[in-house]
């Protein structure tokens, strides 16, 4: 099957195929690519050089039209891509259409529409709560189990990985509890999700049922939630998140198609509480997903989230997100919140992982409670595959630099 | 001055000129108008007419290359659009150009990016707090002072003046405060607004500072919050609105320049607390705007929220969105948050008007706590201009159509 000298049991062999948007070296052109091991097929040159319909689709500067396309148009365009790559009478044609990973340069891969970040961990919530309500009866809040509580973010400040991250300024309380302070956030933190990528629009006022997902959303990839805690914990109060996390969102340079992880699909976790009918999924096909992602920091892995425990699955957010009427449009991305397992080692924020600061995580290069200027997070993840071949997302990685602005400064 | 037949003392002549897009009768087509009395100049055509090079601005189907062009561009736009409709021989060459506001198609203005609500009104805030937190110390969060609290809403669902909206449905809390229960929102509520429309972009990690308001800032519209209490209550800890609220949001068809509204500028309430450099104001040309709103529910006035009464300002609220180091983009969109006065018939929510459905307002047509299906609500507004000529802003109205899917529906 492989072609292109990709290993067999490489995590990106023809059997994944996720999308991205690149520039080959020394073009600025931007058009849509597909991954293969450690190389890049322009999938637009190759449909236009196979005479391929789909060309219209692929040979853009963004993948929004082919999400647009819709689930048909997915499933064909991919199964033309599988052949490409493996029927060898293509490979004198399209040898000269592969770029090797590392000469080219990766974009935001999609126009990002509206941008949604749920909290669909059990885990996580209840950490959370353990940490900034520690007198509360229940960790978890009244509504919790009852709807994947999400809010909007800010869409202008989603960017690729392995963009820089500059550190946030802001507001946060005095330790005294007097007036706020100004300056460089000293909580910066990371959440570990992933992110689903909406493709074909809905109508204003109608709802999308439970099993409309798959018509709907075209794929996922890894996602950094960065959170700058003490602004956070100082703005949230009533109306939610912020300035704490607008400043950036990472995601992966490669979408994988939610057809590219059939068996990776698996039963959420066993429902403690009766679910409205708009979001019962007992009848559904399973709604999770066995990603089983990994997380390092500055190249030593920190925790291993395991994805397959998110309470609410990824189509009872999306159900939840439009029952009220909102529309969806292409370009939507919606994360599933900060993913962690019920192991210690399975917590997908640092928050929980060093417990609010008080137990610092020993690396090799010296202990970390929060993100020092000059870290490097880095997401993997791997799902199973057919025949036993995993399928790789593709990573998102930033670097945290220094605050670029002196707050004196913006007295101006 | 007048042409065009417009009244001396019209709220929509030669001194305001507020830009839109539209279609006129029998055409799909959509291009920039100004509005002049209760016509429409077709600006594009008028500058391909006259030979202008603000064409390239104007003859296009959205506002945002005009919002993008900054500001010393909208002040020479608007300075040529003012000769256009003042000096009397290119009258023979624009009439033919001109339509009646009745006979054309208004559409949204601009392609909304990040749409973000703000919560600036002390008066608002406090009734807020006075019926949700009856027992607190204070009616106030801690940190409402310190910062103009906000949060991102749906840009997806942003719909221009005279879109039907939805009533949505959602979960809600039922009376024995036992499980949610599903339906239609019982408390489908209004918030009066005022939204802010960015033009230039920033760079992401450069706060944009209290000075740079009006070189990002192209103008302003009325923008109806719609809002449904009884979802938004259930869902809103800990991470805010969500769902009672991106169901949609009305903005009106025209945008006014702040060049319209020089005249309208003034101080802000007196501040009760030191604020950080970044927000501190004190230095700067007032940063409050004169807007005299009125609410009408069919047809009859329930509201005259004064917008000068606003404790944070639109620059205000710009630099703190932006000193995390979040980038502003073409098309962003931010809401004042309520406008509520001080005396009962000032304020801004039915919600406010009506304490929570305590208090019914008694209307010719009956009694009203929130929306019923099929009613109306309008929100108009005028600024004091040069020479006591008033400067009107574009109308926001909505009718309200009930849910359109059954609840049992959505099992599938």
């Amino acid at each position: 099957m492989p072609l292109f000298d990709v290993p067999e049991d490489d995590l990106f062999g023809p059997h994944n195929l996720p999308y991205g948007v690149f520039s080959p070296a020394g073009s600025a052109e931007r058009t849509v690519g597909v991954r293969l091991g450690d190389h890049v097929l322009d999938a637009g040159a190759a449909a236009l050089a196979l005479g391929s319909p789909y060309a219209e689709l692929l040979a853009r500067p963004s993948l929004n039209p082919l999400l647009a396309a819709g689930r048909t148009a997915w499933s064909d365009v991919r199964r033309a891509l599988t052949a490409w790559v493996t029927v060898p009478s293509h490979r004198e044609t399209l040898a000269p259409l592969v770029h090797p990973l590392d000469s080219v340069t990766l974009h935001l891969p999609f126009e990002v529409a509206d941008y949604v970040d749920f909290y669909a961990s059990e885990n996580h919530a209840r950490n959370v709560g353990r940490i900034f309500r520690p007198d509360a009866a229940d960790s978890l809040t009244p509504n919790w189990k009852h709807l994947p509580i999400g809010y909007h973010g800010r869409s202008g400040t989603v960017v690729v990985s392995g963009t820089d991250v500059v550190r946030p300024g802001g507001q946060r309380t005095a330790p005294a509890g007097a007036a706020p302070v100004f300056g460089p956030s000293a909580r910066l933190d990371i959440e570990a999700e992933v992110g689903f990528v909406v493709g074909v629009p809905s109508a204003m006022g109608t709802p999308v049922p439970l099993s409309g997902f798959r018509d709907h959303v075209f794929g996922l990839c890894l996602l950094n939630d960065w959170s700058a805690r003490d602004i956070q914990a100082w703005e949230y109060v009533p109306l939610g998140p912020f300035l704490g996390k607008s400043f950036a969102t990472s995601v992966s340079a490669w979408i994988t198609p939610l057809d590219a992880l059939d068996e990776a699909r698996v039963a959420p976790p066993g429902r403690t509480h009766p679910l409205l009918p708009y979001l019962d999924d007992a009848d559904e096909e399973p709604g999770g997903y066995d990603l089983r992602i990994s997380v390092a920091l500055n190249g030593h892995v920190v925790s291993e989230p395991p994805f397959s425990t998110m309470y609410w699955t990824a189509a009872q957010q999306l159900a939840h997100m439009t029952v009220n009427g909102a529309s969806l449009r292409t370009g939507d991305l919606y994360g599933s919140g900060t993913v962690s397992g019920p192991a210690e080692h399975q917590r997908g924020s640092l928050l929980e992982l060093t417990w609010n600061g008080r137990d610092a995580l020993e690396l090799p290069d010296g202990k970390r409670t929060y993100l020092e200027d000059g870290d490097v997070v880095t997401m993997t993840a791997w799902a199973p595959g057919a025949g036993g071949v995993r399928v790789g997302l593709g990573e998102v990685t930033g670097r945290v630099v220094a605050e670029r602005v002196d707050a004196e400064r913006l007295q101006d």
